[in-house]
């Protein structure tokens, strides 16, 4: 396609999706849940079809030698169609977000004033290789009474459509319409670029995958992202600590899996607790072969540990997202470093204190500047289903709208409602 | 100022903004509230070289010939100084939205996860003429735990610089940062391009002022911002409604002040009580000297009333937000119709169904896609104070972050908050 042709194709894409908008606000909780039904059923019957539309995928993918575990993750097995016809009757089960309405007071006027919560009205989202993201997506979007624009990597092009396809028999089958859920055609990345700049069309804009594409569609964008950078986390060890959890605790943020965006990344210690602690949690570090980039301090204590794999830390460090099995350590004088460390070096994504001191607990809540903040738990519960959303479109770095883990709500927004008995203004 | 010294100008602003937010965010209600106090008290007995400043601005507005209108707008008289004050006074006694914690639950793996409100971070402020938004932007800024750089009007400087020199020695006797609220000190207009495009200082950007300023600020921005485009604000009258009623509040929402945006532009009625209501209404109107804009059904129900002033209503009418005693009238044939025209022609900003009729009470409320939505009062009524929120930084036509008037929670964000007692994810 001719950058024009792309240009009057999204144009039709998106007057379609804000002509869609209206209609998909307006639906019953019953119909929307009835499509997401109806959608895995579909998927689960036309499982074989759609593996033959991924299998060409594959095919492509295999022969343009795209990496194995990026093969893998552009394979749609049996499991992953129960997955995504699972994901459609989890998000069926949720309560309906739109409609709720809270806050009603009475005013001294006489008028009621409170609030309802409704669509945001058209979201985009534009996303990399995993197909199953189509389907998670059109269910969100559907149970939100919005209507959204899907982008999903070219390298899952069929699989995509396939699913689409399926997605918009759903909506037709109960009586929504099947713009609710469009995908876009073309492969063009000049498509994104229209996308993410259509304010006319498009309210909100959620980006997954690499940091170096949510950036550059950060950048250019010219309606609100929803966007998760990197997640440097930290966990900070207090003085006053109960040594055990503070082992435990550090050990399963670190080490439970490495590549999540809510592993840690960085240790501090405070100076007393560090003679006591350090060894313990650097002879597990050690025997996991994960990698300590020290400062100086940190270092001369863990010296001793046996196998210990010791480097010394440069100030690039403390700004690393490694997801790799490697972690920065440092030694802190007081609380206040340890906050001041976390707000200058980390990234906002979730940070946690293990400590018995109340203040200093309270103080790090209210006084570390990000999305999440914990007192003697793991990083790793920082997660939509962990804090019991019931589902999860993205994870925002932002303080904007939406912070932390983004379920259902952070595709809503609030209108306030004036409920009145001909009450008017003296 | 050459470009360059201004980019090095604002960079200092931003750093020191930014430096100031934490200890901003930190501060505790009880010197957040005395420095407000102290401000209200320094305002007072200040009063003389304050208005001698202002004399200065006022003098340049009558040489440049400002209109007069405008030159009183400028004016600090006493009964503007006692207002300041006790605007101070009104926001201090506000409860505190810093650090309120909400919806703690206990989650099946142990851990306690809720939200804390905290604020946003740096804040700018761009407004035009009245020198006392300097003092109302402070104290929200000051009370809702935000460092604010404030850029006034270029007419006002003087003024604002003496306020913003109080407002500097208030926030020092308390031992609060006195970079937390900054002026900036030149009229260039470069400083408000590079305010709006510093994401690494400012956290979001509030404009006050007319269409086109504001317009140009979001187009331009690279952080988000908070704006109030124009209120095209109607009024439908149902088939089932209390005549008395329908034209009591249509006549307020139109007539008990024609320049706020909240008022009536636009009267929608339905077909079966158009022969009942316009005339009355009609007869209001045309004895307020109100211009009615009319599609053909409603100019033959309103010519025989006595000295109206009956205009056909073009295409253009339907969008127009008049401030100004003009009304535009049109027929429709059902609450969906109605719904229609709204959401297709109206800015989103306010608008209100007047009906007897439960069904139609509802879905107006649930479909119309405006920031507030009323059954049966007045538009008049959309209103930070009017909606209790105690004070209003701006009104939002937006559905990100904010929508509809802003108060002090506009200004800060939901992280969340997870308590544990060393809870490990498995």
């Amino acid at each position: 396609m001719t950058a024009t042709d792309i240009q009057a194709y999204m144009a039709h894409v998106g007057t379609a999706a804000r002509a869609a908008a209206s209609r998909m606000a307006a639906a019953s909780t019953a119909s929307k849940n009835d499509t997401l039904l109806r959608l895995a059923a579909l998927i689960r019957a036309q499982a074989e079809p759609l593996q033959a539309e991924n299998a060409k995928d594959v095919a492509a993918a295999e022969r343009n030698g795209l990496a194995a575990p990026m093969v893998d993750r552009l394979r749609i097995t049996p499991k992953v169609v129960e997955q995504m016809a699972q994901n459609c009757e989890q998000v069926a089960a949720l309560p309906d977000p739109v409609g709720e309405m809270t806050h009603l007071r009475r005013r001294p006027t006489g008028i009621t004033v409170g609030q309802m919560r409704v669509p945001i009205g058209v979201f985009g989202m534009i996303y990399e290789s995993r197909p199953n993201v189509t389907v998670e997506a059109s269910a969100l979007g559907i149970k939100s009474g919005n209507a959204c624009v899907l982008r999903g990597g070219s390298e899952a092009i069929h699989s995509n459509l396939a699913l689409a396809r399926l997605v918009q028999q759903a909506l037709r089958s109960t009586g929504l319409p099947s713009e609710g859920v469009q995908l876009v055609e073309t492969t063009d990345r000049e498509a994104v670029g229209r996308l993410i700049a259509m304010p006319e069309y498009v309210d909100v804009i959620i980006p997954r995958g690499g940091k170096s594409l949510i950036e550059r569609i950060s950048r250019e964008a010219t309606v609100p992202v929803i966007k998760h950078l990197d997640g440097n986390c930290h966990v900070y060890v207090d003085e006053t600590v109960d040594l055990d959890l503070a082992v435990s605790v550090t050990d399963n943020a670190k080490t439970q899996k490495y590549s999540p965006c809510n592993a840690a990344e960085s240790l501090l210690v405070h100076r007393g607790a560090a003679a006591a602690f350090l060894p313990r949690i650097g002879a597990i570090f050690a025997a996991k072969g994960v990698e300590m980039r020290c400062d100086a301090a940190s270092k001369t204590l863990l010296q001793a540990v046996d196998s210990a794999k010791i480097v010394d830390a440069a100030e690039q460090d403390w700004y690393e997202e490694y997801l790799a099995p490697v972690i920065s350590i440092k030694l802190v004088d007081s609380l206040d470093e340890a906050i001041e460390h976390i707000n200058r070096y980390g990234s906002h994504h979730t940070d946690a204190i293990l400590t018995n001191h109340h203040p200093n607990a309270m103080r790090f809540l209210r006084e570390v500047d990000s999305a999440s903040v914990m007192v003697n738990a793991s990083t790793r519960f920082a997660d939509g289903f962990e804090y019991g959303l019931g589902a999860e479109i993205g994870i925002s770095t932002d303080k904007f709208h939406a912070r932390g883990p983004v379920g259902l709500e952070g595709l809503t927004s609030m209108k306030y409602v004036v409920l009145g008995q001909g009450e008017i203004r003296t």
